[in-house]
Parts: C-alpha cells; sequence; structure tokens
C-alpha cells in the first residue's frame, strides 16, 4: 500500500431509492483508481415522471469516461435492480463480469437479449474461492434473500476488508439455497484485522421486528390452499423461487394439479433446474391440460403481484388467459407485498376478480408472505456480528440510509450517508467525502437510451397535463401569409365553454394577427412561432382554461 | 301508496370506488318517479388515468334529462367527495340544495366560486326538523365522522324508510360535534315498522377491530409533541377540525405557539367558527410571528398530508414558505393516513424532509391517526341495531361493496351490490335490479367539462406514452407536392440508435414516398395521412423503437 493510494466508494444507483443498483470502489492513486463496479440494475417508470419508458437505469457516464480502470464487474444476485441494465450498459464499460451460477444464468440471458458476447460472464464459486480483480481480492458469501444464490461479497483491498452486503435477510430455513451461517460470518469477522467496511441493505430499516423465514410459511399456506372449494390462483414475485416451491407444495398436498403461467416465472424455473439450484420441484402440467382439470383439483402459480398490466394475473382479472378462467367460488391469493406506488395497479386487479365472485386473499395478516430483506433487530445483529469500523447504508430511500447510519452511529460505528454521486474515502479510520460525479438516471425508451433530463419526457409529461396544439403556416416568396394557418388540436376540449369550435377560434385569432404582423416576425421564423404560440395559448386558456404546448409549423415557399 | 307506484335507488357515483359519491332516490309511478339526489361530490386525476384533469365526478346526463323530476339535493358532509362537484353540476339540475350549517358554508363556497345563485342552499336543523321533498321526508342526524357536522339521512317514503348512512363511524368521544347516540339510533329502528333500508358506508369492511375514538389521539399526541426539541410541523386532512383541535390543544400544552398554514385548512376553521360548530380552538399566530418564534416553542399545522405538490407540507419540502422553513432536528408529523395510490407523493416529501435532517413521525403503529370510517365490527353493530330489510352498500370499491354484502347476508339481510347506474326497485321486501342507466365520469378540464371517453384524455395518454410526430405537407394546384414534407418531433429522442437525426430520416422517407405517390392518394386528404403515418411509425420504429402518435397537417394551394 503506497502512501498515495486510496480506497474509495462511489455509489450510482441504489443509494437514494430502492431500484438500479450500482457501486464502484476504487484502490489506486487518486484519481487513477483501479475500479470494480458491483451490480447493474434496473429501476421501473411510472406515468407520473417517466411515461412511455421501458426501464431506468443509472447514468454510468463516469464509468464509460473511466472504462479502462475497470477491472471487473460483480454482481451479488439476479433480481432486475441488481442485473436488469447488465446488457444494456455493458458495452459502455466492457469488463469481464462475475456471478454464482444462477445469477449468470440469467445475466447471460440479459446480455444475449442486446447481442452482447456471451463468454463474458464468469462463475464463480462461493468463498473460499477468490476473483482477484487488480487491487482486490473478491468472495461471493451466500446469504438468503428472495431469490436463489444471492451472495454478500467480502472485497479485501490493501487498505481492508470491505463486506457488500448484497440484499439479505437472516433466514435459518430458506427452502432454496443456503441458510444463514453465523460461523461463516464470524470467521469473516475475525480474519486478519476485520471488517473495515460495512455496505449494507438498508431496505427494512424501519420494520422493528425480527424477520421471518421462508419456511414459515408451508403451514399456513398448505391450510388455506387446502380449505378452498374452487380453483386457486396464487401470484408472487417470479424470482421467489422458494415461494413456487412452497405454493406448489401446498397444491400438490392439497390433492391438486399445478400449472405456472407467466414467461418470467418460467425463465427462473428453468435457470434454477439448469444450474442445479432447484432440485425437487413438484410436478406441473401444461396450460392445455390445466383447462381439463375440474376447478378443485387445480391450482396455477401466475406472474403479476404488482397489478402489471401484462403479467398473468392482469390476464385473468380482465378474462381468459391461455384457455383458462376466473369464476365465481374461486380464491385469488397475493403471496406477495405490494411495493409501494404499485397499490392502484394491484386493487384494479383485485377489483375485477371481486366482479368475476372471485374471493382475494392478500398478505394483510402477514401469514403468506415474508420479505426478503433485514429488518432492523436483523441489521443490528449484523452490525454487531461483523464490527466494521465503517458503516455505507446503500439500497434504501433517503430516509432510510438516514435511520441506518442513526443506527449505527448508536452503536459507535463512523456510518456516512453517501447518495448517488458521492465519493467517499475510506482509506483512514473514518469515511471522508471527496467529490460528488455528475450522475442522474439513463432511460431505455423503446430501443435508444435517453438521458432522464434530455427533456424528451418532460415535453411527454407537459402534452398530457396541457395538450398539444399545433399550428401550421405558409409564408410566400415574398414573406406574406398565403392562405390561412391551419389548427389541428391533440388531448384538448375540442368545444369551449361556450360550445363554439376552438381550433376555428384559434385560426381566427391567429389570421387576424397574421394579417397585420410587422414584416420583421413574417421575415423571421422564431419570433413567428413566438407570436403565434402566445395566441394560441391565450385563445385556449379564455376559452377552455388550460395553457397548451404548442408546435408551431412554418412552411417557407421560395422563389424557383 | 298507489299500487303502480315504486321506491328506487339509483348510484351514480360512490358505488365502485371510493370517491365522487352521487346517489338518487326515487318514488312514484314507474319512469316518473320523483327524485331526491344525495351528494354531489368529485375525485381526484391521475396521471395513469387521467393527466391534466382538474376534478372527476360523475356523469349525470341522466339526471340532467330527468331535472324536472328532481325534488331536492342532499348533502351529508362537506368532504369533497360528497360536496365538491355541487357548483359544477348544479346548473344541469337546479333543485333546492339542503344540509347543516358547516356543510351549507362549504357548500356555498362551491356554488360561488361557479357563480351560482347563493340563495340555493337551505340549512337544516337535526332531527326532528324534517324537509319534505315531493313523496320524501327527510331527516338529517348528526353522526361522527371526520368532519363536523356529519349526518346520515333518514328518509321516509310511502314504501317505507330508508337510512342513509353517509360516512360514519361510531365514536362516543368526538372531540367536535355529538357522539354517537345509540338511543336516537334506537328510537330511528324502533319508529314505525322500522328500516326497509340502510343504504351503509362501506369503506372500512376490511378492517377486522372495532374503531377507535378520535379522543384516544390526544395522549400520544400530546407525549410525542412536548419531547421534541425542534419545531413540530404537524399534517393531517384539513377539514378534520377535530384533529386539527387535538394538534392545536397538544402544541399549546407543550408551551407551543401554534401557527396554521394553508388555505384549505383555514377554509375549514373560519366555516367551523362561523358556524359555531368549533368554539374553544386554541389561539393560533399568523406565519409573520412565527418566523420569529424560538424552534421549541413553534408548532405548525399544515395542509398536505397526502403529498400534494401545492400544499403547505410539499412547499416545505421543497425549501421556505412563508419565510418558515424546516431545519436539522425539527419533527414533522403526518397525523394522517396515506390514501392508495399517493403513497409516491407522500414518500417523495418524507425523502426531501430526511435530507434536510428532519425526522418524520408517520402513523406507522396507529397512535397519531384514527379513522373516520366504520370498521366491520362497527358495521355489524350498526346492523343489528337498524335491523334493515334491505341492506345496499355503498362508499366502496367493489370488493368493499361485495364483502358488505357477504356480512349482511349472513346475518339473514337481503343485500344488493349495486354498482354506479344500477336501478334499482324497493318496492318489496327484496331489492330488484330493473334497469341499468348509461353512466360514467365526467372531467373538469380547465375551464370545461369533458366526458372521460371523449377521447381526450385518451390522447394526452397516448401522446404521453408513445410521443407526437407532426409532419406537415404542402400540396399545390396541380395536386403534386410543393418542396419538402416538414417533420417536427415532441416526447421522442431526436437521435436514433445509430446517431443519425430521427427527423431527417423520417422525411427523407416521406419524401421519397411523396415523389413516388400515386394521383388518387396525393387528391385525398385523409389517405395521404394514412400513408403519412405509415411511413413515419415505421422508421420510427426501426430507427428508435417506438410507435408514435403522429399528426399530418396537408396544406393544399388552391388556384386563384
Amino acid at each position: 500500500m503506497s502512501s498515495k493510494d486510496r480506497l474509495i466508494y462511489l455509489p450510482l444507483g441504489g443509494a437514494g431509492e430502492i431500484g438500479m443498483n450500482a457501486y464502484v470502489y476504487g484502490y489506486g492513486p487518486s484519481g487513477k483508481e483501479r475500479l470494480i463496479v458491483v451490480d447493474l440494475g434496473v429501476t421501473f417508470p411510472d406515468m407520473e415522471t417517466s411515461p412511455g419508458v421501458d426501464l431506468i437505469m443509472a447514468d454510468i457516464a463516469w464509468l464509460a469516461e473511466n472504462a479502462n480502470r475497470i477491472e471487473a464487474i460483480f454482481i451479488t444476485h439476479a433480481h432486475e435492480d441488481h442485473v436488469g441494465a447488465l446488457g444494456l450498459l455493458w458495452p459502455q464499460i466492457k469488463a469481464p463480469v462475475y456471478a454464482r451460477a444462477f445469477t449468470a444464468a440469467i445475466a447471460n440471458l440479459k446480455m444475449e437479449e442486446q447481442g452482447n458476447p456471451l463468454d463474458v460472464i464468469r462463475v464463480v464459486k462461493p468463498r473460499p474461492e477468490t476473483v482477484e480483480a487488480g487491487p482486490f481480492k473478491v468472495q461471493f458469501v451466500p446469504v438468503s434473500h428472495s431469490i436463489p444464490e444471492s451472495a454478500a461479497l467480502v472485497i479485501d483491498t490493501p487498505a481492508g476488508r470491505i463486506v457488500h452486503s448484497g440484499d439479505f435477510k437472516l433466514d435459518g430455513t430458506p427452502i432454496v439455497g443456503e441458510p444463514f451461517d453465523p460461523n461463516q460470518w464470524h470467521e469473516i469477522a475475525n480474519e486478519g484485522v476485520g471488517v473495515k467496511v460495512l455496505t449494507c441493505d438498508s431496505t427494512n430499516v424501519f420494520s422493528p421486528l425480527p424477520g421471518r423465514s421462508e419456511a414459515s410459511l408451508a403451514a399456513p399456506l398448505s391450510e388455506l390452499i387446502a380449505a378452498q372449494e374452487g380453483m386457486v390462483v396464487a401470484t408472487t414475485f417470479a424470482s421467489n423461487v422458494a415461494r413456487l416451491k412452497t405454493l406448489a407444495e401446498a397444491g400438490r398436498a392439497a390433492g391438486r394439479s399445478v400449472c405456472m403461467l407467466g414467461r418470467a416465472m418460467k425463465k427462473m424455473i428453468t435457470a434454477a433446474a439448469e444450474t442445479g439450484v432447484l432440485t425437487d420441484f413438484p410436478a406441473v402440467i401444461p396450460p392445455e391440460e390445466a383447462v381439463e382439470m375440474p376447478r378443485r383439483k387445480l391450482m396455477l402459480i401466475v406472474t403479476g403481484s404488482q397489478g402489471e398490466r401484462r403479467a398473468a394475473s392482469a390476464q385473468l382479472a380482465r378474462g381468459k388467459y391461455l384457455g383458462l378462467e376466473m369464476k365465481e367460488g374461486d380464491t385469488f391469493l397475493f403471496s406477495s407485498k405490494t411495493i409501494p406506488g404499485n397499490e392502484r395497479g394491484v386493487i384494479r386487479v383485485m377489483n375485477a376478480f371481486s366482479e368475476m365472485g372471485v374471493d382475494v386473499v392478500d398478505d394483510r395478516g402477514g401469514l403468506y408472505h415474508v420479505s426478503g430483506h433485514a429488518n432492523r433487530p436483523d441489521l443490528e445483529a449484523v452490525h454487531d456480528l461483523l464490527r466494521p469500523k465503517i458503516l455505507l447504508p446503500m439500497h434504501g430511500e433517503h430516509r432510510h440510509l438516514r435511520e441506518h447510519c442513526r443506527i449505527a452511529i448508536e452503536k459507535g460505528i463512523a456510518a456516512e450517508l453517501a447518495v448517488n454521486g458521492t465519493v467517499v474515502d475510506l482509506t483512514g479510520d473514518e469515511p471522508k467525502v471527496v467529490e460528488y460525479i455528475e450522475t442522474g438516471r439513463t432511460y431505455l425508451d423503446g430501443s435508444v437510451l435517453i438521458g432522464a433530463l434530455d427533456g424528451v419526457v418532460r415535453d411527454r409529461i407537459r402534452m398530457a397535463l396541457n395538450g398539444h396544439v399545433m399550428a401550421s403556416l405558409i409564408i410566400d416568396e415574398d414573406d406574406e401569409p398565403l392562405g390561412d394557418a391551419w389548427v389541428e388540436l391533440k388531448g384538448l376540449s375540442e368545444t369551449t365553454r361556450r360550445g363554439a369550435d376552438l381550433a376555428d377560434m384559434i385560426e381566427a385569432e391567429v389570421n387576424e394577427y397574421l394579417g397585420s404582423a410587422a414584416d420583421k416576425v413574417l421575415r423571421d421564423d422564431d419570433k413567428l412561432a413566438e407570436a403565434v404560440k402566445r395566441i394560441v395559448r391565450q385563445v385556449s386558456l379564455e376559452e377552455i382554461g388550460k395553457k397548451p404546448e404548442v408546435t408551431v409549423v412554418t412552411s417557407r415557399l421560395v422563389a424557383e
């Protein structure tokens, strides 16, 4: 360790939101640190802030500029908010990717979708296997979460040991994957000089009770499913392979044939089976067979726990899906929680089922779902177990990170609330903020990546709020208006409060203006457009109370 | 009661959603029933389904067509979802309006805002005062809710007694207004032949525990507020005058001066004071004085419990508001629940406060908020007390109405799940659905009322999702293209995946097409527009993966 070398941490996504995780560690001379990236995830758009957008991910311009400094990318687990942007962003950084087998299988699908090379991802076994990436030595440590083979990373650097928790919970009986192993964590805490930095999941920091095990769901789910008279349809997160197994086993135990609907679920089950994660999943039947089964002998497990419009649950809420449909007396079970912001979609599905006479069971009582993240007491247990010098809270909104810092500081751990873009120097005993990197969000919009602040989405929101008026003018060779202006409305009432035609009224005002406009305005496209916009907005405001977006197209005839 | 007369019920809003309440009762010969309307409320728009819309209310076309049959409008209480559309819709029906004093004060403001006459609203005292409206005799019965002077209606008709619950809870100590009076309800149940129909609030039918009293909040709120070192800012629904009082008293008891921020709150307090509902509200200070107070001697009570962008809480989350601002060590209290769908806005405010170092306290534990609606056991208590022959569940989404029916039917009460537009004949012992009325939603958009299905909002949503391309063409006197087509983009990436200019690429394709287009297409505006749209969409899809909305403006030069 040269005296000029430093160890840095830079979150680009996930610190200040739950989603689009992307974390960077660096070691070396200031400004020339060698870098590793942990996770490249996405978050999902909404109508309010990002209408029409397909996916949201971190703006990695800084990484792209420093691509030659990047030693490796590590993916902790296969959830979309950790791996979903890999295929989209990899071309900008082109470093080798390391992951455990199941995660690698999903990551490969992401690479394939975007036409990237498939030999980039290297499968790593759990600790003690170690990846050497420049000055970093990295081990994958199995942790429990709501997807198979989730991992924490033990990152050894010349400046000390970092534990990057990934997403985790403490579960002694996780159904699929390795149980929480306190001995292994004890070892990690006590090797050498111990843990310098814990970068830690903050999702459930506000949940006051210890987390519950995945295994605690088996009995209540079996009881519920066995008690139903009609068809049972259950939904959960497609990637929660343990839950899928518990649900399927409960269905089978109740004498029901199980059929799984939804592409995301099939993809996960296939990856889990192919990578040996899942060995004894109950037999399932295809939809063609399910259609023939008596309802009380059938259970469907479907995608769409968040009310997503295209998922199987929403399709069933609208009618037939692959020949199957819900009927009076059937039961629909949400073995999931609603992520804040998705309430409207979920409630829409619930009411559609209610209209069909289907009984909806949700997780109101906590019987049919457990979280995949460590609750506050579990976070504290991990603090106590690892005794880090420094805590960096991640995977949380600002309020989660702040609360997590508060808990750590109460325990005498130096904690730093570093949001996306903050460069933290971890070389000394205390974290130091040394720089802020320009960062933000990148949108996948159709097939192009655009910046969140490019103005594209802002214009969409404005059109959605205000409507859009297009005015078309022709100016002749002598800079005189030729014919009348033509106005088209989109997203605006055609009729005014007084029953007149709005487009006609605007056209009349614009034409009156054009008839008397100064030559210097008529000669100047920008001035003319400004004047016409003003008139359009004024008439609209008076007549219908709206100030629309306006596009003026001026066509100029040129002397031939 | 002539043998041909019938008693009918027709919900136009509120039965199938929580919001925009509007219920109709009729009595008389079929098709000629005399009518009364109960409540004319609004619901609030969202970006997903109604971008740019100001307010949503029931489509009352049917009432407007039958305006001459309407005897009266009754408003149960002054919440927006019960009175918010009165000023906007009254001109279509022009019947006298009846309400209790506080409700009438708010209703008058609604009438005034829309320039309606102000002598329309008549103030009614509680039962035994009775309004005769055609064949109906109507009494207002005080009930507890989260706003002063909420009322149930006892509606006597020749076919029997209807109790229309309005919004209510069972509260023996409501702080403001009359406590729940079991004797009065016993009387109502036992006069004459008892209650034929109970039309009943269903909001909290899924809440399994008995509701808690408003008075139960005083101690925990006082304790919390007294314990804070910095400024305390509390938010709740502006109309919850009892809560405002409890909060203000807790602030005063903690030695703090209290300042109220937000127009909606002032309006409510003024109306409550002027109508004598509120007699001993603690003294408050204006913002100019509050600015001068030491922080630990100050408490603000502000609007914006739902994270509304323009309310005081969101303004404080963004910075200064009327000279006041939040600082590290201050506390912000949500004495409210987040209405499903508003989570994103509330969380945005919470995180903004977290960034300022402000501690946010919400109702997670149930200590600082109670609901204004009857929970399931309370609903059952009312069923048992009134023993109606027929239950009509209202004020709920489909799933709430369905559950409410289920409970009633288990008790042997005939229940009918009648959603908006359903005409139910209540003449006999069992409810009978006899007709469906065309119904739906009306939007206030700027200053005009538009139909939800007019296409205006659909076009906005499409522009928001897909972007908008305008193509402008000039066709000369000989039906030949004059010059090149001109394309403008709005809400679309200007640059394609390969770095080219999208507008240029579209123009090139359109111009190539125009150069070889058949005469019959060039002569026909519709065919031409169709062809150009197809080209625009195809190029956009190939180059950026989007299928935009397209407006084609064709200007034709005419021989002079």
